[in-house]
């Protein structure tokens, strides 16, 4: 009889004689630690849910208490335009979702934002109209009337999977160009964003295509199922998710850093954005406990490093020193620390020496094939 | 994208170039061991869940596929009959959250039965009306009515969750007496079973019940949210159900299993039901290694029993023996082996000795405040 | 081939052609989060493991390692004095364990603690000699002498699991009073503190007696297995262990705060220790997000509880109010957020009300049978 | 103060008044299945473990426990020759850690085999001696008087990870030919199998050296650490291991099947051997529970596959069908049931049709870079 949104009220003390009893599957949120950077506040957004208003499966309050549970700040519904399946079984209105999570959204503190997904065949392909006033005007199956409308009420306009069921093949680094009414959207200022992840597929050549547009990054869900039926949050996974970098927790501040291009992409163990985002988020998320370090020659050298980050991270040496060996790889999982560990080449050794470790954060993805480079200090003496 | 009942086809053979990815998120089906007895297959059943159609918060469809993935049977599709929150948005029509369950399920092999939540205060209180033929028939809020008609359709009528929110207090190990409501309905054959544990709630009462007026007991999810919010599957939970034996696997053969007290309720890691069905159920769920044991004077013997099941059993003894100790508690988790010691209480006991070890499976509950008691048999020399 | 000690070093740089491997099982430290308190910091202490030297089933090197991934800061290695099966394998040395834990320790910043245990048969039982310069001069099967050799050394004399095979029954909630043996230590200044916890063995008893006689409490995993044998490290199980409120992180300000009794024992998810460390750890480990609420009359209000520590509080109303209900439960998992909810009892309560509302908080013991109370304020106005 | 071969005797029953207290950590084993084939009793065997008699953590008697806790059959006890580090804390006696474990497995139906590693700079490198009868007899640093020892008391000679530390880069799928050391041992018929995995390193060379010469492939822990702190048991993790067809359950029988070459490697999700044993533990691990299927033209079908043992499957399509499309990917967790679809590609196809669907079971290795290859086969009618 539990509801999510039920809670037990005292009226009499109950005394249980007789339990069998599991401890209560309590409902609480799982705080996602991630630093706020630059002055602007980590926001958690998913800009990409469906409901049973389209061809989603779940009530439009699940996505609501969902997104609270699973640490997030803000989600879109945006049910498919053109493609509703229930729809003989419901009375017709496009804003109908949006309106239900909003409402049940109170209690919990999320923003909901309005979104509706042209879902047109490739080309031109499905976009995302985000924060649009009123779905019911863009009841059309001209994409771009619909696009023209949704610009109209102030919508950011997110091209998404552009590599779903894309018939160019191969899917990855080809030389794919877009077609002329993606060109056209773009020309005409009516694409503000891709989605270069998808669920949990990464586009390499659409972020190249974000960098090279100047466009903004997104990577969202496109949930349909309940989300634990898809991501296990038993072992830790959270569903794919748009960082954002806002001055504050309002839907408009959202809107204003979507347009800005501050954004980051988390889906699995990685982010993928702009080196300066990646790099302050890694900085913020990590503590090295030594600088300095003395040791009889010849002996082996531990560096503390602690991530105090909900993000693992992982290390791999980018370069060789020529007097000194160390870890090659350093895996940093979330809220632990690890050993970083460093041995003379040769024992007769010694001296002072400050080193420079040069290391690659291997899930850090700062362009379409590469992560982001770091490099460790260290003051070394040898005795 | 991934929908539950996607799948994806060869076309043209890719070759992942750069790719982050996890192993893919498998749909597919968790079977859960339980034996068949007494000539009857075991069929895991759960007689009441809701959708959105009612006040539950997910597309029929979900049901028959969370039904799959959890090993299940055969469910019933239970939504209210006169609390309908989502009415507004929806076009009316009892039977058709029925009908999308019934026509996924054939892909699935799962069978769904055709049912009704009669929701009235208490007393009466609520009343699954299960395996009706059609429920638009009994849209009225006289209870009465509507049982009756469910009865003319053929209805098993379960009595469901009788302590929820049930004003008498306390809720457990009391004297109620029914209200003269229920009494009625039960005088008048329109009372066939009880639910005695809801969600994670047991009575023993209504366990108590069932035993002196000859109902079936049952012991249902009451889902209103996805199971998975609920359940943590990953930790190898389950939802709490009814285990049916039955002649074949059919909706005819559960009706009539149903219908002749065939059923044990399984919720948390407990079985609850008759002495015959449970005892049954444990012996064809463990096996015992060694029967006949040698050892010098003194020492300590082991003997090894292997549970096949998916259930786990915890054993802890329940009597003494003159001349040995054994052990208290014999944990036997699911798929496993432990081992259970005995020890002379004199180091200078010699001879032969035929044991009988007297226990009691806790977690297997044949009366409302006591479990099932077994022995374990050994024959021991000691030379 | 991988030991905890090994780390792989850069020579050349390796491009793996053909992979079946899964991510490397890496060795890190999970931090444990409970917040320092009253200017002291909160040390995590195990002041009781056992190695090969007397019974435990691990070289010594393997308390260490295991101490650090688990976010420990000190132990103590406290092998048996009397009983050493591996004797006849082993050179003697009784102050060997502590050596080897130490050399190894310097690589891991953990704290090592030299200890012996005194393993007699109850009367007087087993006690451990803490912080002792010299094990060798303990060599004597006369308790007495040892303990006085110890605390000539310096000891910290701490009373093991007092009522592990004690022959007095029951076990709990009796009257028993102490052999003349432990009142004899007690009256000499031999005995400093006494394990209220040991392994998941909690003595009420022993933890009024310390309140009576102004002893330190402790509790310890008394360990023999490796850890990870006993706690299930992947369902955040951790060791039974005393939290020390210590000056600095060092062997000697572990001392004196055991000598000033601030300690608190951290054992299952439930902390015991004085009503001022407990109330001070929980008021530091959450954050309640709304103290003033405005409503439409008869509404529902919710306030926000987040726990920002690795400990899990559970809630239970510890009263009632005259004009509004309000939540009966509420667990706070670590790192997590829940909602409290409160509901006027009339719906039509209009105007302004402070509300108090009373908790115990179950896992927070500080009486042997009691929970800590504290109350949660939050201004409230209907419309 | 619980040990793993403890157990808690009755004298009297307790009654707990107040007990905050866990579910009792029991020491139970994890049974793996995976069938028996071809009339022999495929038995899990570690060849290659470690004790602190060696550079091991643990005392013998863990390895036993462990083995017995992870359902295993029969474990190697290979305590280094050469490399003793605890030496000095210890008597010397190369037959004493196999002799700890033997004593104490006889409580726990484990075969624990005395063998001994041989462990010298590669060339040659290091070889587990297996089955010998007295390990003092080898304590010489002449690697080929100790194996010709070893040979005398009929010892089978494994090659252990030929590539760990291998000075020849890179390591897999070179043109490395053996030094002449390996190949006067092999010419001498002193080389019976080779470790093609060592903990979690497969060498894809190494299993081509052995079929090309005939010598038997195994693949062991190598374990010096807890098992537990290596593999992760909770998520479903098991040790690196041997399967033997053996005739029966004994160390003679394990023997001879080493030396008639029926292994096959068992390492995270995957198996390595012959062609004719992974077909064989396949086709005896899944049922497929449909050959016929009929349905309306344009329709998807459905075939259900259950594996029904605890090894996961991994398919992946190997070919295609002119006038069907079928899941590329079919993912068959251990005790699970997974749908494959299948669909016409024109959705005017009527007739029948006997349909071969070319799989690859992607984590059944038979040849070095080759998996196996399989049919599943279904007749198909559409009206």
């Amino acid at each position: 009889m539990k509801k999510l949104n039920q809670i037990t009220f005292i009226s009499v003390f109950i005394i249980p004689l007789f339990s069998i009893q599991l401890t209560a599957q309590s409902i609480s949120r799982k705080e996602i630690k991630i630093p706020d950077i630059l002055g602007f506040k980590t926001l958690k957004c998913d800009f990409h849910t469906h409901t049973i208003f389209s061809d989603g499966d779940v009530w439009p309050t699940i996505r609501v208490s969902e997104a609270w549970k699973e640490g997030l700040d803000a989600i879109a519904i945006t049910d498919h335009l053109e493609y509703r399946p229930h729809q003989g079984d419901l009375v017709k209105n496009f804003n109908r979702s949006y309106e239900i999570a909003k409402e049940y959204s109170k209690d919990f503190g999320i923003i909901v934002i309005k979104g509706i997904e042209i879902t047109q065949a490739m080309p031109p392909g499905h976009f995302n109209l985000l924060f649009i006033k009123d779905a019911n005007l863009l009841d059309t199956l001209d994409y771009n009337a619909a696009i023209k409308e949704g610009k109209k009420q102030g919508a950011f306009i997110q091209w998404n999977h552009p590599f779903w069921k894309n018939p160019v093949f191969p899917r990855v680094n080809s030389k794919v160009e877009w077609f002329k009414q993606q060109k056209e959207l773009y020309e005409n200022g009516l694409l503000d964003g891709i989605e270069i992840v998808n669920e949990r597929d990464y586009y390499p050549d659409a972020f190249r295509w974000c960098k090279e547009k100047n466009l903004t990054i997104l990577g969202n869900s496109d949930i349909h199922l309940p989300t634990g039926y898809f991501y296990d949050f038993s072992k830790d996974q959270h569903r794919t998710m748009t960082l954002v970098f806002a001055e504050n927790k309002s839907e408009e501040a959202i809107k204003e850093a979507l347009t800005a291009h501050r954004t980051v992409v988390f889906f699995s163990d990685t982010l993928i954005g702009s080196d300066r985002f990646l790099r302050e988020i890694f900085n913020k998320s990590i503590t090295i406990n030594e600088a300095k370090l003395e040791k009889e020659k010849g002996k082996l050298f531990y560096i503390m490093i602690t991530n105090n980050s909900d993000i693992p991270y992982s290390l791999i040496a980018n370069g060789i020193d020529k007097d000194f060996e160390f870890s090659t790889d350093v895996y940093l999982p979330a809220r632990s620390t690890a050993r970083l560990g460093i041995k003379p080449k040769k024992d007769d050794f010694v001296g002072m020496r400050n080193l420079i470790l040069p290391y690659k954060v291997k899930n850090l993805i700062t362009e379409p094939f590469e992560s982001l480079k770091m490099e460790i200090s260290v003051g070394i003496e040898m005795k």
